[in-house]
């Protein structure tokens, strides 16, 4: 890091983008500076995303110099890299509550600030939301503009080719700006990447196409057959070049490559984008992680970050979890069966991946941000006898149902899908949390569903998944480190396992890391008579299963996860039917959405944490007292 | 129709693709010619998609004598057009069934023949799928080919890009066929579609590409500063040569176009990819509906069509229906109320939407085959005032389960999705029903569910979605024509209606269409007191349905979708919560995909027709008596 000068004199006085306005242009790199600062004094001490945030501190300021937010909307793809943009429009004060609960959002968010446009999380949505903006402006005849920010990563994801395809068609007035880190764009990403990387080095694009222009109109004609043959041909060469960027294919006007760092440069060229009356793709290229050594070296491992060390930029790394675990026994399992192969969207890092990817490239896929494509072409990979295993966060899991149901469950082929940080999450919030996951694959026809509560279960889940179960088989699992089981708890490999006394009046029904919570829950209340039937195979629900609580007086099922659709409904719906006449409590989501916090906090918060479950099996019974 | 020649001599000697490579070069066309006979025959009696098939006689013919199915593997995208495959692999003889209960599939099915790669019938899919094939032979190390088959029309769905992204970069041997119908390129179907019309419309792209660079390389060079300008810019047009189709940028060779209809250009053009080893995209012209001419004028009407006058070409038309009361409707509304918006994924016919395409195009947008970008595009122009109307098909819109979680119920933005085709639907079979919606938007926090059972309804949930709901709601209806009901029975407007005794002891629960057969049901058993909770609004489920079923002493619920996640299930829990004490019997689909039959011989089959509910009524009460 560089000398720090005295600090946030700028950024400080900035209450809203008109304020970014009445700045000088020398006063620019200045307030650049600032903030580069402050993001990486709040990062270091809250998490989040840094790299992102550091590469687009100029386009930040520029588009608010540029347009008028919130008349013009300015729609930023995923929404990881806003901070910039956060601190511009009146966010700076509370910036250090960032990623906390009730603080900053590390996300966009319309209930944050009149300039967020959308709560946003997923990627590659910009264009299309932007798009219906820019739509509406169209039908209500105003001036408006409507702009996306995107990353080239966004690129992998086809939602991008269907806005565009729409986009070129109408015509309509609208601005996408490509925000190409150069440090992404690796031979993993894609061809899309390598097309972009080609753009890239080339000269400017629009002199190039003038000089060439210029060139073709000099050609002397010679004889007339022979000027007929050039004419021809010299129409048929313009013709490729104007339509020679993929972007002019789907109807923009391509404009770029910009260095995103001179935000002069992207001024002018942002007025330029206005005066046109129809989509523009401006081509912007940015250094992830500009202005921090550390970052711009590694961007991959600041991209997100926990707490880290500003001097050293050493994070502060967590020991084990369950994508580690998960990582190395693919590993392990990849050397004996060849048939295995991984796969994740642009997740290779974060599932675990990382070794698996080192030691059997030639079995590894990194497919982009393209979660529909991985299901089907893990349908592909099976259809002719390989096991594919595609790792993947719970809440882009949603991504892919109907190729879950068309690609996946129908075909009845073996697929397998590790579906990581499944539960709460913590500080990310609504759009990533993964309490979804067993709802949604409940209602898939031929699936199986594993929900181990350990290393050693996890392990075991995938060894049923490849050799004892048929068709498609998901498997899924928290974000961090296993929770400690009693001493006395014996896995048993079956489809349940009941803890406790089999004649206990009062029977817990869990499943996943919840299962340890309740065993707290037990030791706590060593008055009550308690016994635990823990799930591990979540879907189909076994018969025995049911049977196992029935005798019980009272049945209390806690979930993590949502509670409409869940395994909580479906378990009451086989008691009633089965003529159950005792008392059923289930604990789980309301049907709602869970905001930032610790993963603690938000198990806390729905009472399924130690304490929250054995206040609940009390209350019960000083009710029934 | 051209007067018929002795019938199917050559096709009916066809037992699998081996017998289509015997045959001589002169025998092909008319091979070709008795295929288009057996088409237009049979579907003329069991409706099904004529002019997808007709305009791919050649190409089928072609496929197979090129390459070595099964061993090559050749994947139908959406699988409509497969009936040319199926003639000659073997289904000839029962070809006459198509359609119907027990008889051949209008799609791909691979338990009906080791030819077929993949159950079908959505879009978009099969490059991620043939890609997958492509990859398991190259780590296998084995030299067959994988062959994706695709419409244009499928390239308006993000999957292809994504599939292409990934392709292009692995380098890996895979041929795609774009199949580019040139009656489907309208300005409707979007930029793609103008750009493929573009290619096509160029002499051959490969001559054309060879003669530039002759060209080039004929250039004089005059002194030695312009010939370095010259030799400069000369690399530089090359370069845009050669990335200018948008397949090359995505590292496919391209290759094309070719007629389509010339089985020698074919065949000689599929030896050619052949020798690649690399992706190849080939790119063929064809016309849709070809050798008949109804179906050649009207290739939209002759897409999927019910049974038809062979000689007059007139489809046996159904009257009215769900579909047409809702468009109808909409564009009443939209008359009133400036901010309606229609939106559909390429289903403007089908959804009823023509009568609002035709009055009010500046707020209509087709956007192709495009689920996911549809809800974030309508989250868009809901952002900014509009209310914007999704019409689309039951079992499409699970496409979009993330968009709808993400872009849609998490904004609390107003847009509202008019779910058609919702229940059985028929002869289309496992991918086309509509029983998945109820369970994956069941899932969805802050969103609302109507089912109609009427057009008065529908248009009563609309009111109610434009003007008396929050947030996004969700309108589902079936296909075809509304049920007749009791004439006692009055809708109330509100979220649930009573008919019958209130102090019944026996409560039959249910929701859309199902009402109607409930009420038959509940007329065929006289001897009985039942009454009939109708629930209007499914989601949130109201808690006062729930008290009105408390009091009986069973309860039997009736639902036309998936056990798994539905409303009968959710509605068992609330009652097991309350302390319900009686019988309750949940009647849906056990959680299984449907197979094609008539819709009336699915609800049969499931026990959700009148006969069904009534024979569950009396089996309980006979088993309590």
């Amino acid at each position: 890091m560089e000398e720090k000068t005295e600090k946030s004199n700028l950024l400080s006085s900035i209450a809203s983008p008109e304020d970014v306005r009445r700045l000088s242009r020398e006063q620019l790199p200045v307030l650049a500076q600032e903030i580069r600062e402050t993001l990486i004094e709040t990062v270091s001490q809250t998490g989040g995303h840094l790299a992102s945030n550091l590469g687009v501190v100029e386009l930040t300021i520029a588009l608010h110099r540029v347009f008028h937010s919130p008349k013009d909307k300015i729609v930023w793809d995923v929404g990881h890299q806003t901070y910039v943009h956060k601190l511009l429009t009146g966010r700076y004060d509370r910036f250090g509550t960032l990623r906390s609960e009730g603080g900053i959002s590390g996300f966009s968010r319309p209930d944050e600030s009149e300039h967020d446009m959308f709560f946003s999380g997923h990627s590659s949505t910009s264009v299309s939301s932007a798009l219906g903006i820019a739509e509406a402006n169209k039908i209500k005849g105003n001036k408006n503009y409507a702009v996306a920010v995107l990353g080239d990563g966004a690129f992998t994801g086809g939602m991008v080719y269907e806005a565009l395809n729409n986009a070129g068609r109408s015509g309509t007035r609208l601005i996408v700006i490509l925000n190409n880190n150069e440090m992404s764009i690796s031979r993993n990403v894609g061809a899309m990447a390598r097309y972009l990387a080609r753009i890239l080095s080339r000269p400017s694009y629009s002199r190039l196409k003038s000089r060439t222009e210029r060139f073709l109109n000099h050609i002397p004609l010679i004889g007339k057959p022979l000027s007929d043959a050039v004419s021809f041909t010299k129409s048929h060469i313009k013709n490729f070049i104007y339509s020679s960027t993929m972007f002019e294919q789907f109807g923009f006007r391509y404009m770029g490559p910009i260095d995103g760092h001179d935000i002069d440069a992207l001024c002018d060229a942002l007025e330029g984008a206005k005066e046109q009356n129809r989509p523009v793709l401006l081509h912007i290229r940015t250094v992830k992680g500009k202005g921090y050594d550390y970052a711009e070296k590694e961007p991959t491992l600041y991209h997100g970050v926990s707490k880290f060390d500003i001097d050293s930029g050493e994070p502060i790394m967590s020991g084990d979890n369950y994508s580690k675990a998960f990582g190395e026994f693919l590993t392990e399992m990849a050397q004996k069966d060849k048939r295995i192969c991984a796969v994740t969207a642009a997740m290779s890092v974060g599932t675990g991946l990382s070794p698996f990817q080192e030691k059997y490239p030639e079995r590894f896929f990194d497919v982009g941000i393209a979660e529909e494509h991985a299901v089907t072409f893990c349908a592909g990979l099976a259809r002719v006898g390989m096991l594919p295993v595609f790792a993947v966060y719970s809440s882009f899991l949603q991504r892919s149902y109907d190729q879950i149901v068309h690609d996946g469950a129908l075909q009845g082929l073996k697929m397998v899908v590790a579906v990581d940080r499944a539960g709460f999450v913590g500080d990310d919030g609504e759009t990533h949390q993964g309490i979804l996951d067993v709802p949604f694959l409940n209602t898939v026809p031929n699936i199986t569903v594993f929900s181990p509560a350990s290393y050693a279960e996890l392990r075991s889940a995938f060894v049923k998944a490849f050799y004892h179960t048929e068709g498609a088989v998901f498997i899924r699992y928290p974000r961090g480190a296993q929770e400690e089981l009693p001493e006395d708890y014996i896995y048993s490999e079956n489809d349940f396992d009941l803890y406790g006394d089999e004649d206990a009046p009062i029977c817990l029904v869990t499943y996943g890391r919840v299962f340890s919570y309740c065993c707290k829950a037990r030791e706590s209340l060593r008055d009550l008579k308690i016994k635990i039937i823990k799930l591990n195979k979540i879907k189909p629900i076994s018969q025995q299963s049911v049977e196992a609580a029935f005798g019980s007086e009272q049945i209390f099922f806690f979930e993590e996860g949502e509670r409409s659709g869940g395994v909580g409904e479906a378990f009451a719906l086989r008691l009633e039917e089965a003529g159950y006449r005792g008392k059923y409590v289930l604990t789980a989501v309301p049907d709602t959405f869970v905001a930032q916090a610790s993963p603690m906090a938000q198990l806390h918060k729905y009472k399924l944490d130690a304490e929250g479950i054995a206040g609940t099996i009390t209350e019960k019974n000083s009710d029934e007292a």
